[in-house]
């Protein structure tokens, strides 16, 4: 089968890969029905984590079971299931406390740009549909194996609240989820930090009620001019970098959280400013896995279209143009035809 | 009158002062029941923070209102108040957000230990009983002002839930005032990490169910073969300092929250190191007003005994000999007598 290889930086591959197997009681092997590219695989894309070896590349996975190992008993070849990009038991006292993405079994998914993959953990980790979805939600299904799953984590760990006024810090996918997470959560205001147009609307859509372009102090004070001087109940800083961690504290009101899941890079918090700013933090990769069953429901009833954040669709064939069009800022997020 | 002055490193003189008078129309003027001496009274005293200007000492309080200005509406002479160590208005935006701590008008209140004290933003500061209270209960209700406020508020930005487990780091009296705090929150179990005897005598008494002495990675590796190795599910962190952070986030499960409320003193935390261990972080100044009219209750209830953590009693006059016997640890806390 057709299978994507990252060989170095900006040498991505489309190739022939031999076809996955079950290799663990505990796996199953999927039919993907769609797949996409994340903005973190533009990380080794670019050379900023090194790429040793040739690595499978792909963690966004929703399809129709293929088959499963001899342990594996919530989900059975035929049923539509999507799982998150961490791989849980979904029983071990992590899993229990909600913050799956610390599972003890903990594996990153893997190899899930192409038409199948192997998913370890199956049990823990897969949920089913209780019918084969409408092609249509696919996109929107697939979305909630990370993206969806890591802006609503965002809004979770910010604490958004009915009426509370959120700030958005990035306008990538995840950013964009993470409005439309807070939208879901009731939150009165959703105020979006964006310079481009396509996101910009796409915030709008997803339920955004303000768009500041200024960053740095000039975005901190427009912030706290559209609050009243008070600052945002929650923060959502959805980029990593030391700018948009600061952007996002010094817009957060005190009592504020910040919910942060871009990975940090270059990030050092002193703690008595952060003390004496009465700001709260909570962050990390994201444990899709508590909120899956919730998403896909809302995807299912139609309630949500988070689908809509793949503005490029493309064959598999072409995956390395899905990198480079993500890389340049001329797509927001690639699906991958299969 | 006598009022404590700290004119520089180790050197607190009770003297004669002027009475204090109402300047503001939102001032009141208090008789203390008894006052006492804080940790971070220490601070100065040791030199750590410097003294410019001779420093009326004394941010704990309580006592009967002797005279308010023309603007107080919610006290007046003759009730019995207690008030929080931070003076908020109780109605600006941050104030009605729990945070009185971070009041748009915030002050912090000085010259308590005397045995009149000025109090400012009087009808957002202090809180009323109904009756006088039984003189028994004074110290309890001194208690509430700040330490016992203080360590609830530790509690509290840790979320503390019924049945959690929880670590206590530091065995001062804000620490000890977390070991109750948890209690009464419904803490499962609560571990504290203490070396001396008479602290660790108190915390059991306050509720603690397991004491340590390993500190560093011997601790942190104590707590995770308690708590088979899962970590906390939340961590009141009560010093300040760089080993005793590192301390409470080592022994943090993912998702646990941090409880900070010793002013951090050279510690750095790395974004990236706190993101993939998903703990949370809340601190700051206690909004000891949130929670104060709920701890009164308390306390004149009987369900607590905060004032416990008072174990040396001294005239005013012998102010010095009190931050002396808190300096040494001869002492957890002093009260001193009007």
């Amino acid at each position: 089968m057709l299978g994507t290889i990252l060989y170095g930086p900006r040498d991505v591959r489309c190739e022939e890969v031999p076809e996955p197997k079950i290799l663990h009681p505990t796996d199953a092997v999927i039919r993907l029905a769609a797949t996409c590219i994340c903005g973190s695989d533009l990380w080794p894309f670019r050379g900023l984590n090194e790429v040793t070896s040739p690595m499978a590349m792909g963690h966004e996975y929703c399809g129709i079971v293929e088959e499963v190992g001899s342990a594996v008993t919530s989900v059975r070849p035929g049923q539509f299931v999507v799982g998150s990009f961490c791989l849980s038991d979904n029983t071990c006292p992590h899993c229990k406390f909600g913050f799956q993405s610390s599972c003890q079994q903990r594996e990153f998914m893997t190899g899930a740009q192409a038409p199948l993959a192997r998913v370890p953990l199956a049990d823990g980790t897969l949920v089913a549909t209780t019918v084969l979805p409408a092609e249509d939600l696919v996109p929107s299904l697939l979305a909630a194996s990370d993206v969806l799953g890591t802006g609503w984590y965002a809004a979770d760990a910010a604490r958004v609240r009915p009426g509370s006024t959120v700030v958005v810090v990035g306008d990538g996918a995840v950013g964009l989820m993470g409005v439309l997470a807070s939208k879901q959560m009731g939150a009165g205001r959703i105020i979006v930090m964006s310079r481009h147009k396509t996101r910009q609307d796409l915030a709008l859509e997803f339920g955004a009620t303000d768009i500041i372009s200024e960053r740095g102090d000039e975005g901190v004070a427009r912030i706290k001019q559209l609050t009243n001087g008070i600052g945002a109940d929650a923060v959502l800083e959805c980029v990593g970098m030391k700018e948009s961690m600061f952007q996002a504290i010094h817009c957060a009101r005190p009592g504020a959280m910040i919910g942060y899941v871009g990975v940090p890079h270059g990030v050092e918090l002193d703690g008595q400013s952060l003390f004496f700013s009465q700001t709260g933090m909570m962050g990390g990769p994201a444990p899709v896995r508590r909120f899956l069953p919730h998403l896909m429901d809302l995807v299912l009833k139609r309630e949500i279209n988070p689908g809509k954040v793949f503005d490029l669709a493309l064959p598999l064939a072409d995956v390395a143009e899905g990198y480079r069009a993500m890389d340049e800022r001329r797509a927001i997020k690639t699906l991958l035809r299969l």
